[in-house]
């Protein structure tokens, strides 16, 4: 079971501040947002490149939800850390400082006995790195979700298509999406990801909720209207990983279950976002999240 | 049946630039939005000021949708005028020139025959103008709706909060929403509206769609997924319009006849944004409008 899923993404030290107060290189990075996401439902592993400084604490944080921490490779020098602070509207995160050194020079080996996952997550990281993952599952997985941000768009946004023409499924945020496909239209910007293969288009709004895109139509999630949202760091992670964690589980992956894989996801991100790094995914039960699942369906019933 | 739902709000010249066009003095203002919408649904009557250079062709727009013109009232003095243009990211209009003076000086009289109005809605205008005309309405209404604008809230913030208090449901912007009550965070300023008596508390979020807030929980619809938006102008004041016209032709005004409300308003407020001025919504059939509330149903089921 531990190998159906395989997420690859960043592991680290986020240090953030809010209006609501501030954490000193916590536990953060897109693999370990996600990877904490998806174990509500799953088992992950991981694979991703730690530093010499790395927190054992964080791995024991990952092994107490049961994640499989085996293909996590340590490297010389510094884990990866991300310092920014949010302002008065919380939806933006403005960068103060990042170390993403790690990530030169690293060759993202997966361990043999996970070439066969069937389901592989693809966290924010560079488009070079994804796709080497991706090419060493073999056979090709049932479903593959990459996610990208806004610095390799700008950098290479060749290599970002080609990394969405690769997967199953392209999702980024409204922001990435506009600037990735130069319009401020989110549905063109969907049928760009559609004409690139990707089997759906997911596009995640932060506060405002996400909207999957197929070919007929589409299905939107609005926004959980939290009283309080202390960080949101991770969000968009943790949607991610929520959704593919949820499905990975189910029977068939068609937009019936897609589809409630998504309000998972909005359900994770949602509680995720009421404290720092892990404080709040890490005591959620599953009555807290199927009672939030619930809200949500009472709240676009009409 | 025309007395049953009266809107109060602007009339005049809106000149808009987009990317995808302009407009020279077309037919916008707060109030004519608003009651265009509501005359899918209903027959309502206006009340307004036009200077001596209103368009005669404005009056037979209106009332070619049966919409009752008599409570205008013609002024000395220029229209109201409004000058703006929209960038890249539409959501965000520009003022250029705007002409409030026909304003000034203006006593907003209801003509006796609208005093039993049963439904009002008081569309963007000065709060001491929204509550002259919701002090003339005897009995009380059934149910009285204002919006605001970023304008009064930072002229007069106390008028704008009496005037939310006075009327039965507060309804405003996000960032309206967020500058009245200070906070970044929604479901705090819709529970300070709800805590001005509102019975319900409605924030709308242009393209992200709008919530309805109540003292047990919230109901949200999202945005439409518009592939062509070429004009948003009266996107807001059409919701309001809709809302509260298909509200007025209902047997109660429950929290689920609310929330349909609210996909309607969000039905017209889509189409609304497809052109400039009134020219979407005029060619609108009954199908079109019906098939739209039907898209809403399937995109938002899990």
């Amino acid at each position: 079971m531990a190998k159906d899923l395989l997420v690859f993404g960043t592991l680290g030290f986020d240090s953030v501040t809010t209006p609501f107060g501030k954490i000193e290189r916590g536990f953060g990075g897109s693999g370990a947002f996600a990877a904490v996401a998806a174990s509500h439902f799953i088992r992950p592993a991981m694979v991703g490149a730690i530093g010499k400084d790395f927190d054992p604490a964080f791995i024991d944080v990952l092994e107490k939800r049961r994640i499989d921490t085996s293909g996590l490779f340590q490297k010389n020098g510094k884990s990866f850390s991300w310092k920014a602070h949010y302002g008065f509207d919380v939806n933006t995160a403005f960068t103060d400082e990042v170390d993403p050194s790690i990530l030169f020079d690293y060759d993202p080996v997966v361990p043999e006995r996970f070439h066969s996952s069937r389901f592989v997550l693809l966290g924010n990281s560079s488009p070079d790195h994804q796709l080497r993952v991706l090419d060493q599952i073999r056979p090709k997985p049932l479903l593959s979700v990459c996610d990208t941000m806004n610095y390799y768009i700008e950098k290479e946004p060749a290599k970002v298509k080609h990394m969405v023409r690769t997967a199953h499924i392209g999702l980024m945020n409204d922001a990435e999406a506009r600037q990735l496909f130069n319009t401020p239209n989110l549905r063109k910007a969907a049928n760009e990801i559609l004409d690139l293969d990707s089997r759906f288009a997911i596009i995640k709004k932060g506060e405002h909720g996400a909207v999957l895109f197929t070919r007929k139509g589409f299905f939107s999630v609005p926004g959980y209207p939290l009283e309080n949202v202390r960080d949101p760091t991770g969000c968009g992670d943790s949607f991610a990983g929520a959704f593919l964690g949820y499905l990975a589980q189910q029977e068939n992956q068609h937009e019936k279950n897609v589809r409630k894989a998504m309000v998972w996801g909005s359900v994770v991100a949602s509680f995720n976002a009421e404290d720092f790094s892990f404080k709040r995914q890490l005591e959620l039960t599953k009555t807290d999240l199927r009672d939030r699942y619930n809200e949500f369906k009472s709240f676009v019933r009409f």
